[in-house]
């Protein structure tokens, strides 16, 4: 089961005057800077501050009547359980969502602000998948995976056609696109849009050290799981492995895979403070922090620059704007 | 000596190519706490961070080939300082720009940035108008005025020739435009382009406590000069008078003034950094301080708001979004 320009269209049909058509903005500094010309895809712009409302909004507004009364489920650090509980109460479907107990404050307030059930979850300790799926059992209600679904990939992908014909409409060919990579709905959803309408675009996935779990699969072949032992300040790219639907996806589609430690991340969190005027969030900024870095050559190109979030805990971002230790 | 919409699309095509056509974003989370729909022009992505490139680099263009070898000189707080700095760069002109000691760091090392030279003067002792006219005395360079030259007007109205067109292109008739109000030149500017272009549109400029110029001004029907007594966070907005220039437009041309305290303002910092994702600076945020305080009444109407820069101190933006006391 794959996911088509056609799925990617009917998908932005769904969401046409339900999610935000980003702009496609242009730093001067920043293209100086890189010697390139950087079309910025700001997508701290969206409703709930990141891409995961355009997948959730297509998934739920697909439930039928009689799935909608029993509810959804879905388990997220955070965006994609804003995404789901903003679209479940716009939809009137009632919404749980497992998140671990360390999620940022400022993603569990505005999931409980959406009107969203939330059951924490510790995450050394306890299995988010086995908790969402027990509670379906009961409850009879659907689980809303936050990547690995035709449905979820294909709404993600609304925004690779929003910046294929945004570009297109400045008179500019993409080269190449540069995103944060988790789970791989994200990058599956942009690249197949994009690919569909300007082949020649190559795509580059940037996923944060400790967390390469896609670079590494990429290299082996086959689905890496990945044991994680220790934390990233990019808490949206916490994923242990990419996705049956989306691996194959990424195996076509990405050139190359870009890794980013948290300095390079916290270093793109203050560019995009100073220079963009952009709040961003760790994960959001990990393709940014990968071109300041050098990680990704990009200089002569054209290159459309997914910043995915923006929900970032004020007491963080403060800190790195500070430049005060993270610990 | 006034301003027409012929000026000011003379001033679009002279910028054509150096400064950003800033978006029009719109956040559906404002739009529901107002009741309104806000369309919100974020000149905090415009080149330097702020609006003032543009009466900047529209005046600069037109400098003669012999001034432009005599170089200009301006005095500025910060804003107009980068945007003469950077235009000046832009053109080859040598500028000389005359900046507070206490100006924002960030706006003081961006000045320096663009190649420009600074003298710094003390805002209690020394007069910045006559230091300036000193120089340029010396120098025979020209002087640029931050707000009280018709091209600089002019450079600030393609601002509003931008918003009224992206709202037509969205099918949005403007009720309100609401935007920072200083020396008077953005507003100036943004009202003779709008009313030009939709005649029933109405205009409030917002003023920081202690900066209430123009209000004053309004009232007695002639300018008041003030002798401010306590700083306000809104440093890009400490205008002790309109201008001769900009006072008359102003006169014809607002329904009205609010103004913000810097509670309010920092409360509207904290709202763009947590709900809109966008960097604001204090005196680029007043407009929308005053529509979160509710001194605009907004319910049921077409709003544009001006956010009309974004270069602050991560100090103080970080204490501002922990609620930490302002010092």
């Amino acid at each position: 089961m794959s996911v088509t320009l056609a799925d990617i269209e009917a998908a932005a049909g769904r969401l046409a005057g339900h999610a935000v058509t980003t702009p496609l903005i242009e730093s001067l500094a920043l293209n100086e800077r890189l010697g390139a010309r950087v079309l910025i895809k700001p997508e701290t712009l969206q409703r709930v501050g990141a891409f995961k409302f355009r997948g959730a909004y297509n998934r739920l507004s697909q439930l039928s009547e009689a799935e909608r009364r029993r509810g959804v489920v879905a388990f997220s650090s955070g965006n994609h359980a804003q995404g789901v509980a903003l679209a479940a109460k716009l939809l009137g479907v009632p919404a749980l969502i497992v998140m671990p107990s360390d999620a940022p404050k400022v993603k569990l307030d505005a999931t409980r602000g959406y009107g969203a059930e939330i059951r924490l979850f510790d995450r050394l300790t306890e299995d988010r998948a086995a908790i969402a799926a027990e509670v379906a059992a009961e409850r009879g209600a659907t689980v809303v995976p936050s990547y690995d679904d035709p449905h979820i990939i294909a709404g993600q992908g609304t925004l690779g056609l929003e910046l294929a014909r945004q570009a297109d409409a400045l008179g500019a060919s993409l080269d190449l696109v540069i995103s944060p990579l988790g789970g791989g709905g994200l990058m599956s959803g942009v690249s197949t849009a994009i690919r569909a309408l300007s082949p020649a675009t190559q795509f580059v996935g940037v996923e944060p050290a400790g967390y390469d779990d896609t670079l590494q699969s990429l290299r082996a072949g086959r689905r890496i799981t990945l044991k994680p032992s220790a934390r990233t300040l990019c808490d949206a790219l916490e994923s242990p492995a990419p996705g049956e639907l989306t691996f194959p996806i990424l195996q076509r589609n990405l050139a190359d895979v870009a890794v980013v430690d948290d300095a390079e991340v916290a270093e793109a969190l203050r560019y995009a403070f100073s220079a963009l005027k952009l709040v961003v969030e760790p994960g959001g900024a990990a393709g940014l922090a990968a071109l300041l870095a050098g990680k990704v050559a990009a200089a002569g190109k054209t290159v459309g620059l997914v910043l995915s979030g923006g929900n970032v805990d004020p007491d963080l971002f403060a800190r790195v704007i500070r430049n005060e230790p993270l610990a």
